[in-house]
C-alpha cells in the first residue's frame, strides 16, 4: 500500500478517461469521484475497479458520449434513460435531478433505465446530504444472489443508500443486500483470512465464514437471511417499476452487467416544520447512539459514515491510499497511449 | 386454535370498540384491521393483540376520537399529526393520503408523527398495491434492539414495508429489522421450540436460537448484524425529519410506547411509460423467481406475501383461526359491559 496525492490520481484517471472518449470536464467529473472513493476507503469502488472499467468503455459496453435524457415527467417523480453511459456520471446527474425536483415537491424521485455501474452508492448520498437534503437510492444488479430456498442466482445483491444531512457529518448508509460484497470476499480471501460471521454456503449446502468456499458456490447469505431475499426482490421490483427499465432476470441476460435499473428519492429534509431544526433532530439521535454501553470486546459505536470525513482528510493531507500494483498498472495505461 | 367466521368476530371487536368511545364507521374499519391481520395469520398483530389495544384506549395511551390532521404541505410531501389516535386507523389515513398525492405529483409522501402502532404494516402495502400503487412506508418503535457493537437497546425494529401491485397477487414485503419480531420469540418459547437461526445474545453475550435466553438479555439481533442496525438508524433518522416527530431515542421516554413517527411513499406506477405494463414487469419478475432450483431440504421458492391471498379466503370460507382463550377473553370484555 503506497500513498498518492489527491490532484496525481485526479489527474492520471482523468486524462486515462478523456483518452477513452470522455469529453474532458465528463473526464474529470468522473475521475473525482473514482478518487473519492478511494480517498474514502472504498478502493474496491475506487482504482481497483477503475482498469476494468476503462476495459468496458473500450469495449463499447459502457459508452463514454453518453448522457442522461428524460423520458417522461410525472410531477415529482421523472423517468430518465441512461442511454448505457457512465454508470458514476448517469448517477450524478440523477442526482442532481431528484434533489432539484425535491426543492420544488417537498420530494423528488427519479428513476434510471439503462445505466451502468455506480461504483459507490455513498458517494451520491453524500453528495445529497451535503446539499442539506436527504437521500434515498438504489441500484438492481446482475443475478448473484439466490432467492431463500433455492440454489441458483435470481436476485441482485441491489446496494441500498440511505443519507441524511448533518453539519458536522452526515449519516449514510451503503449496502447490498448480500452480507457480504463479492469485492469484500476477494479481499478477505486474498488476506487469508475469516469472514466474521458466516457470508453464504459452501458446495454441501452449510453455511460457512470461508470466502473461497462462497465463491466458489455462488451462494451468498443474504443479510438477516429471508428477509434480505424478500427485500431484494422489493428492491428490484420498484427499480423496473419506477424507471421502466430492465429487472434483474432481465439484466441477467446480458454478460457482462449492463443496463441497470435505479431509483432515487430525495426530500427537502431542510424545510421541515415546527422548532426541530435537522441539526437538531440528528444531534440528538448521534448522541443517543454514542451512549450505548459498548458490548464484550467492542470499541463503541459508530454510525453509518462516521469515519468517512476523517479518512477524506487524512487522504488530502498524506495521499490516497492505493495497492502499488494496480497503480502502476492504471499509470501504465496512460502512457501507453 | 378454533375457527370464528370474519363477520362474527367483526361484529364483536368493533362493538367493543364502539364500547370505549370509538364513533361507530371508525370502531368497525379499525376492527377490520384487526380482523384482515388474523385471516392472514398475523394474529400477534390481529386478535392476540387486541386486549392490549382496547386496555391501552382504556388508560388513555390511544385517543379514539383523535384523527390525523395537516400540519404542513410542501407539494408532494406533507406533515400529519396523528394526535396519538388509533394506530391503525392513522395509517389507514396516511396510506389514502400517500396514494392521493401520487396520483396527482406522481410521487407522494406523508410524515406521520404522534401516532401509535400500527399493528401489522403489510395491511397498508396490501390497501395500497391492490389500488395500484407502490408504497413503502415504515414506522420507528420504542427502544428494542442494541446497536452494533452494544449492549443496551437504543435502536427500533422499525418495520419495513414494501408492496407493488399485481393482478394475480401483489408483492408485499413487511419486515422488521430485528432478525425475529418479539412477537415470534413469544411465540416460538411458548411452543418450546428452537429459533431456526440465532436471533438474538445470551446473557453470556454469545449468540444463540433460544428465544427464553433473548428474551432475558433484551438484546436481539438486527438483519445481517452490522447492516440491519445500520439501516434501523436510518430509518428512524428518516422518519423523525420527514415527519416533524419523534426519533426512536424520544420514544423511549414512554412507557408504554406511544406517540412513533411513520413515512407513507407511494408512487403512481400505473402511469408507467413505455411498452411495459406493471403487470408484465411483476409477471417476469415472479416467473423467474418460481424457476429457481430449490435448496437442500426446501420446498420451493415463493415471494413475500405469496400465501396471504389463500390465507385469506380460507378464513372466509372456515373461518378465521384464533386461539380460544384469547378470543373468550375478548368476547367477555364485550360481555361485562
Amino acid at each position: 500500500m503506497i500513498r498518492i496525492p489527491l490532484d496525481v490520481m485526479q489527474d492520471v484517471l482523468g486524462r486515462t478517461l478523456a483518452q477513452v472518449g470522455f469529453e474532458e470536464e465528463r473526464a474529470f467529473r468522473c475521475a473525482s469521484i473514482f478518487v473519492e472513493n478511494s480517498a474514502v476507503g472504498v478502493s474496491s469502488h475506487g482504482l481497483n475497479r477503475f482498469p476494468q472499467f476503462v476495459d468496458f468503455v473500450r469495449r463499447g459496453i459502457v459508452d463514454p458520449t453518453a448522457a442522461i435524457s428524460c423520458v417522461v415527467r410525472l410531477g415529482a417523480w421523472e423517468q430518465w434513460d441512461g442511454h448505457l453511459g457512465p454508470g458514476p456520471l448517469n448517477a450524478f446527474d440523477a442526482t442532481q435531478r431528484a434533489m432539484a425536483l425535491a426543492r420544488q415537491h417537498g420530494i423528488g424521485c427519479v428513476g434510471l433505465k439503462q445505466t451502468n455501474h455506480w461504483m459507490r452508492g455513498g458517494y451520491y448520498g453524500w453528495m445529497a446530504a451535503e446539499a442539506g437534503l436527504a437521500l434515498m437510492a438504489w441500484t438492481n444488479t446482475t443475478p448473484n444472489m439466490p432467492p431463500w430456498g433455492a440454489r441458483d442466482c435470481r436476485l441482485g445483491n441491489n446496494p441500498l443508500v440511505l443519507a441524511v444531512p448533518r453539519t458536522s457529518g452526515p449519516v449514510v448508509l451503503d449496502m447490498a443486500m448480500s452480507q457480504f460484497s463479492y469485492g469484500r470476499l476477494d479481499n478477505t480471501l486474498r488476506e487469508g483470512r475469516a469472514l466474521p460471521v458466516p457470508g453464504g454456503y459452501d458446495a454441501n449446502g452449510q453455511l460457512t465464514t470461508d470466502p473461497g468456499d462462497i465463491l466458489r458456490s455462488q451462494r451468498v447469505l443474504p443479510i438477516g437471511f429471508w428477509k434480505g431475499a424478500g427485500l431484494s426482490l422489493l428492491l428490484d421490483s420498484w427499480a423496473a417499476l419506477v424507471s421502466g427499465g430492465d429487472a434483474t432476470c432481465r439484466i441477467g441476460r446480458r454478460e457482462p452487467e449492463s443496463g441497470v435499473s435505479q431509483v432515487y428519492i430525495a426530500v427537502d429534509v431542510a424545510r421541515i416544520g415546527g422548532e426541530e431544526t435537522v441539526e437538531g433532530v440528528m444531534a440528538a439521535i448521534v448522541a443517543d447512539l454514542h451512549a450505548a454501553q459498548a458490548g464484550e470486546g467492542d470499541a463503541g459505536v459508530r454510525y453509518p459514515g462516521e469515519r468517512v470525513r476523517r479518512m477524506r482528510r487524512e487522504s488530502a493531507a498524506k495521499g490516497v491510499p492505493v495497492d502499488e500494483a494496480i497503480w502502476e498498472q492504471v499509470r501504465a495505461g496512460l502512457q501507453d497511449r
